[in-house]
């Protein structure tokens, strides 16, 4: 689905390691009959394997991108160290709370965003410290490692909120430097760029969504 | 906690590897003050690493896991083919849809019991089948492997339902025979042994759990 934040993880990494691939924009409301052949539970990201025997496909956007990192290394996204790798995930872990924030100001009231907006904001904190610490342009160093491109989709999607909020909200530059510095990088990202939409453009998805319109095709 | 299920699968993990540890326990209602020292939202499990440069702690029990079978590969636990592993991966994440309705039945209303109970049996189902196509007693293969302990804690506690339910739930050994054969296996596996205990004792954690008594120091 090509607005899907977690399917949109699965094309980062495709894109990072230069993997050629073909891809399959669903409906996502009205499922094509053969989307449980690949994916049992309907879900998005799932990626067949056509060099395999029996052509597998893998669902689950980490899992996805784990297999990508492993099967593929030669540029490789996850720290080689297992503690850096494990930490690394833990924040991809830990970064599922903003998600939770962010999508009930997406579809949400009006009522529900100044706490979510809060949430957003003391989630964002530990990434900004994060990015601090390790004292680096991106996560992953000197160039987007898979702790980038796994929190990367919905950094992307912050920027819909100025067209969704009244107060046209955006990220405090002070208290947010690091992550507006690694935003403004991240955005001119080659991987990055090959599936990039810009916030006007999600927003208008999303505000459709927002009515119980899915606009899958928006984009054709 | 003693009894958490998640705690469980990294001491299954610990003793497969045979890496000293020491554990400590926790009341998981009135949480200690320390725990977000190592667990920022103070959930189990979490491990200490004493041995790394400032002591750092991991959590959640599937990165606990892969860290461990990363960093101690002696006793190799995931398969090393990526796509193996991948495949074996989003087994366990599917093992949740039988999580969740598990815990319906453990903590639930007896009205809740029947539709659960197909859920479970469903879940169930695929594992069956898995490991008749594997043609092996473990899902690893001749001895178990991180598929097998990542969902034992579960499965233990399946046990319980015979003391918890009026109609004594048992696994149906015509059609979850392959099952029955593996779990009969798992208990007297050396990993599984040293944190196993049986139905009864799981049931009385749970019955007080229902009434909202949290008796964690049961054991000791």
């Amino acid at each position: 689905m090509r607005f899907c934040p977690y399917a949109h993880r699965a094309h980062l990494v495709l894109n990072a390691k230069n993997i050629p691939y073909h891809a399959i924009f669903i409906n996502l409301t009205e499922k094509p009959e053969w989307l449980t052949e690949f994916s049992p539970l309907g879900k998005v990201p799932a990626l067949q394997l056509p060099k395999e025997e029996g052509n597998p496909a893998l669902i689950e956007s980490l899992i996805v991108a784990e297999y990508l990192d492993e099967k593929y290394p030669d540029v490789p996204l996850f720290p080689k160290d297992p503690l850096k790798k494990a930490q690394d995930k833990i924040l991809i872990e830990r970064f599922s709370s903003v998600v939770g924030a962010l999508y009930k100001v997406f579809l949400g009231s009006t009522e529900a965003a100044p706490d979510a907006l809060t949430e957003i904001s003391k989630g964002f904190d530990i990434f900004e410290k994060e990015l601090s610490s390790r004292g680096t342009p991106y996560f992953g160093g000197d160039k987007p490692g898979m702790l980038d491109y796994m929190i990367w989709p919905w950094f992307e999607r912050t920027e819909m909120l100025k067209y969704l909020l009244p107060e046209k909200f955006e990220l405090d530059k002070e208290r947010f430097s690091k992550l507006v510095a690694w935003r403004d990088l991240m955005i001119n990202d080659q991987a990055v760029k090959g599936h990039y939409l810009n916030g006007e453009t999600h927003a208008k998805f999303m505000k459709a969504r927002r009515d119980n319109v899915h606009d899958y095709d928006m984009l054709v």
